[in-house]
C-alpha cells in the first residue's frame, strides 16, 4: 500500500505534529509513504517524495508545515484536478491524508467523490471553525498565543488606565475570541454571531469606570467590527483614553502547545488506522472528548458558539 | 445568603481564576462573599475576609492562590473539625466552595456528613488524579511547563547525542506523564501503573541507537522508578551518555494557561450556581467535555490511564 | 529626608523593579518614601502614598508600573508647575526620583532649574532612544517580545513561502528595529535614520529568491516607512507573495527579562545613592556597561545608532 | 583559503547563531568552509562537512548546536592532537573557529601553540566564568530561563508560604546565581566565591518573617552548597517550612534570547575578520561593551564576582 500526506490552506501550530503520526502510522503498518508538497498545488506538480521515520524527526515541537502548505483557487478547475488525479494514479498512491482547515474541506470532498482514493481528512485551523470536531489541531495554541499578547497589553491597559479594543483572528466565527476573551478575562467580547450597538458597548464600558474599573479589554474577533473604525466611535462616547492593537499574524505560528500536539498525534494515528480499515471518505474529530471518525461527505452543516458561555464571561467580568 | 470559598493542599494554576468565578458567581446572585485563608486551618482559625468585585481583579493570570493554602492533617479529627464547624456556623455562613486535590476530597466528604452546609468541591491538581472528571484545574498549565522543560533538555540531549531521564510529578498516576511524553515525542513512558523492567528500556534505547537515534527521551512519572538509581542502571546497560533531570516544584507555578483558566472559570461558576438550585454535596467536573455536577459522595472509585495510547505513542516514537 | 518617586510616559517592562529598587534604597537609609501617581500629573493633584518595604513587594516580574503613567502635555504650563511645586514644598519632600522616557527628561530639566529640589532621572523607554545611557529600562524586554512574535511569523512565513513585513515601534531611532532585525536574522532591516528606495528592496527580496529563498523576513522601524503601503508597493514587484504584520502594543508590556530588571536595580539604587551623595541634577545610565552618573542638564544631544552592524547583519542574512 | 569551524564542551544557547555567523562571515570573503562535527573528536575522526549559505538557515533560534558537541579528554593526548592536526593538513584547512567554554581553552591554546594555524576562540557558555569577556555566549538565555522557572516557584512558595532552595549552574562561579538571584528578588543568595554559615542564612531568614515575609526564595549556586543538605539544616533552625528545587540541565537549552543571538553574531563575525587580518591566536570578547580580539595565548587570569552588587542585593531584598 502508498500513503501521501499534504497540509493545505492556512498553516496552524501542530501540523507537524500531525504530519509526523500519519507517516510513522503509515509506516508501522509497512506502506510505502509520501509527503505532498505546497498541498493540492504539490499534487498538480507531482511534487511528492518519500518520507521514513527520520524524515519526521525533530518537527513535533516546529510551528508551520515542513510540508510547506498554500490556499489553491486552480483546484476548484476540473482540468487542474485531473491532472492531480492522474498523477496520484500514475505513483500507485491509494490513500491519501489531507491535513487543512475550513476552506479545504471542499477539495477533499472533490476527490472523494471523483476518484477511487481513500482519503482521510485532518481538521486543523486555528478558528476551532470546522462542523464535526469539537477542536481543531492548533486551536488550542493561538488561543494562549493570543492570550499572552492580551496578558501583555494589560500591563499598558493597566498603567495608563486606558480602554484597549484586541482583534483577534475569526473572519466569520467567534470561537478564538471567546476563549480568548474568556481566559484573559475581558471586558466585552465581540464575536461576528452576535451583533451588536456601539452605544451598548460604551455604556458598558462607562458602567466599569464608574465602578471604579481604569483599564478595560475589549476583545474583538476579525469578523465582528473594523476595529479602528470601532475604537473612534468607542473613543467619542467613552469618557477616558482608547487605544486598540490588531494581534495579526502571530497568532498562526509558535510552538504548538501539548493540547494542539497531542489532538494532532490522535488524530493523525487515526486517519491512518480508519483507511487501514478500508474507509473510503474519512473526516477524523474529537467529540464527546473521544476521537471519532465520521463520513467526510454528510459532515453537520455548522458549529454553534456558546452564548450562554459568552454571556456568563460578560456578566462575570465587567 | 452566605458564601465562603477556600483553597486546600498543593497549588495548581488556575486556582485564581476559580476564586475569581466563585467569588463573582456568589456576587451576582447577591450573596454575601468571603474567602478563607489557608485553607481548612483558616476554617479553624476563623480567617476570613470579606470578598468584593475588586478583591479578585487582576488575578485571573496568576499562578498560585491568592487565599493561600495548606495540607491540613489536623482536619482529620473531630475536634479540630468541630472548631471550623462552630466557626461557620457563628458568621451564618450556609455555603461552602472548596477548590483542591485529591487530598482534600475526605475532608470535604466529612463536612457534607456531619454539617448541613451546602458544599460544592472543584477538583484543581496538576496531576489530573481525580475519579469523576476528564481534567482538573491546573493540569494543562503543568503539562505545558513540563513539556516546555523537555524541549529545552531535547537540546542539549542532541547536541551531546545523550539518552535523558526526565521525572515529572505523579506519585500513584501517570495522567501527567503520558500526556508530557506523547506531547514530547518522547521514545519512552514510565508511568506508575505499568510495571517495567530495566532491561526492556535498555533494550528499547540500544534498538534506537542502531536505528540511528543518537538522542532519546525517557519521561518517568515519579511513582514509576527512583530516577538516579534508573539512570544507573540504564547506563550499564546503554550503550552512550546517560543523564537524568527531575522538574520538581517548577511544574506548579506559572501562569495558567487558557485552558485551565476557562476551566477554572466554568467549574467556579457551575459550583456556585448547582449551590443556588439546593445541591447540597457536589462535585464539579468534566464530562465528554461537558460541565457537570456529580454528589460528592457517591464519586467513582478510580480513573484509569489510556494504555492504548500510551502503547501506540511508543510504537511512533522509537 | 524625604523622597518621592513617580513614573512618567509611556510604561516600559522594569519600572516597577525600578521603583522597587528606588524605595528600598531610600528605605535603607531611614527615608520617608513617597509613590507619587500617575506621573507629572500627580505632582499636580498633590496624590502621593507613603511607601513602605511591602509595598514595592512581589512587583519585581510584572510589567508595566504600580505607579500608573500619563503623557502630561499641561506639564509645559508653568502655572501647572508651579502648583507641582507648592505640593512637594508643602509635604517637605526634598528628593523627586523619575523614571521615564526621552518625552520626559524636559520636564525633569525645569524641575531641576526651577526648584531647589534634588533630582535624578532614570531612563526607561523600550526605544533605548535616550542619549547619556547604552540602554535603557525595558529595551531588552521589548527587543525579546518582538523577536518572539517574528520567530512566530517565520513559521508561517515558511510553510506559506511569504515575504513578511514586520512593524517594530520605533518613531525616529531604530534601535530596537536594529536589535530584533539582527537577532531575527532579518533579510531586511529598515530603520528612519537610513533612507532606502523601494526598488533596492525588491531587488534585495528578488535576488534572495534566486539564491533559493522562498520566506523571507523585512524588519521595519515605525518611523522607516508606512509598513501597509511600503508591503503593496513591495508586492508589485516581488516575484512572490507579500504579507504584513503591525506589532503594536505588545512591545510595551510583558514581564520584565532578567537585564531589564537588573539595570533597573542598578539605576534605582544609583539614583537614591547619587541623591545621598548631595547631587542635584542626576541621570543615572549605562556606559562601557558600567552605571554611571551625569549632569541631567549637559547630556550629550544624541546617540547614533551602529550602522555597521546594520550593514553586517544585511550582508550575512542576503 | 579554508576555514572549519567546531563547538565543544558543554552546550549554551546561542551556539547555532555563532556557527551561523561563522560560516557566513566566512563565505562573504570567499572562503571555502567547513563545519567538523562532535568538536575536537571531529578533528581526529576527520569529520567535516562542507557549509554553504543555506547549511546554517533557520537555526539562529535553535538551542543547541547543529554541529554537536562532546568533552573530549582524549585530546590531552599529544598522540589524539597528532592526528587531529594531520587530518587538518591534509584537508587543507588553515584556519580554525572553536565555540565553547572555559574546559575548551585548553586545547584551543595547545593547537595554538603546536600548529601554524590560525585560530579563533569564541566564548560560549551558560556560566560566564570565562575570563577576558564581560559576557559568554548563552549566558543571558541560562540567566532568563533559571529566572523564568523561578517566578514559577515564586508561585508555589508564597501560596503555601514556604522558604524555597533554588539550585543554579555554577560549580566554581557564582555569576549565573548573582545575576538570577538579583533579577528574582532573592532574600538570599549563595555563591561559591563567598563562604557563608548556616545560623546566618538561618537567623537572615527569620528576621524576613518576623518582618511579615512568609515566603522567601535562596538562590544557591552548585558550587556553594550540596542543596538537599543545606535544605536539612536551615528546616532545623527556620521557623517554617522549607522546600528545594534543583534546576538542572533546563539551563543549558531552549531559544537564545535576542542577547545570546546578537552576542554571537557580533563573536561569530568578529572571529573570522580578525582572521582574514592575519592573527593568529586569537580570543573574542565583549569589553566595556565592545567587541574586543585579544591573544588567546595571554588572557587575564579569571574574572571576579561583583560583590559590591551581592551585597547590595541582600540588603534591599531582605
Amino acid at each position: 500500500m502508498k500513503l501521501a500526506v499534504l497540509t493545505t490552506g492556512g498553516d496552524a501550530p501542530g501540523m507537524n505534529a500531525a504530519i509526523r503520526a500519519v507517516v510513522r502510522r503509515s509506516l508501522a503498518f509497512g506502506w510505502e509513504t509520501f509527503g505532498c508538497e505546497r498541498g493540492y498545488q504539490g499534487l498538480f506538480e507531482d511534487d511528492f517524495r518519500p518520507m521514513d521515520h527520520g524524515s519526521v524527526s525533530g518537527i513535533i515541537n516546529h510551528g508551520g508545515t515542513v510540508l510547506k502548505t498554500l490556499r489553491c483557487p486552480d483546484f476548484k478547475e476540473p482540468d487542474f484536478r485531473r491532472q492531480c488525479y492522474k498523477n496520484l494514479e500514475k505513483r500507485g498512491i491509494e490513500n491519501l491524508v489531507v491535513i487543512g482547515g475550513d476552506g479545504s474541506l471542499a477539495g477533499a470532498r472533490c476527490i472523494c467523490r471523483e476518484t477511487v482514493l481513500s482519503l482521510a481528512f485532518i481538521p486543523a485551523s486555528i478558528d476551532n471553525d470546522i462542523a464535526g470536531t469539537e477542536e481543531t489541531v492548533g486551536f488550542d495554541t493561538a488561543v494562549n498565543t493570543a492570550l499572552d499578547a492580551i496578558d501583555k497589553i494589560r500591563d499598558t491597559a493597566t498603567s495608563h488606565e486606558r480602554v484597549f479594543l484586541v482583534e483577534v483572528m475569526g473572519r466569520e466565527k467567534g470561537f478564538l475570541a471567546l476563549a480568548v476573551g474568556l481566559a484573559a478575562g475581558a471586558e466585552v467580547t465581540l464575536v461576528p454571531e452576535v451583533p451588536f450597538r456601539v452605544e451598548e458597548v460604551v455604556a458598558d464600558l462607562n458602567e466599569g469606570r464608574e465602578k471604579g474599573k481604569r483599564s478595560m479589554i475589549v476583545v474583538v474577533a476579525e469578523g465582528a467590527a473594523e476595529v479602528p473604525v470601532l475604537a473612534n466611535q468607542i473613543e467619542k462616547g467613552y469618557k477616558g483614553e482608547v487605544r486598540y492593537s490588531i494581534l495579526g499574524y502571530v497568532q498562526r505560528g509558535g510552538v504548538p502547545t501539548a493540547r494542539s500536539r497531542n489532538l494532532a498525534f490522535l488524530f493523525g494515528a487515526r486517519a491512518v488506522e480508519a483507511l487501514k480499515e478500508g474507509n473510503k471518505a474519512v473526516f477524523v474529530g474529537i467529540e464527546a472528548n473521544r476521537v471519532v471518525t465520521r463520513n467526510l461527505l454528510e459532515l453537520p452543516e455548522k458549529k454553534a458558539l456558546d452564548l450562554e458561555i459568552l454571556n456568563l464571561a460578560h456578566l462575570l467580568a465587567s
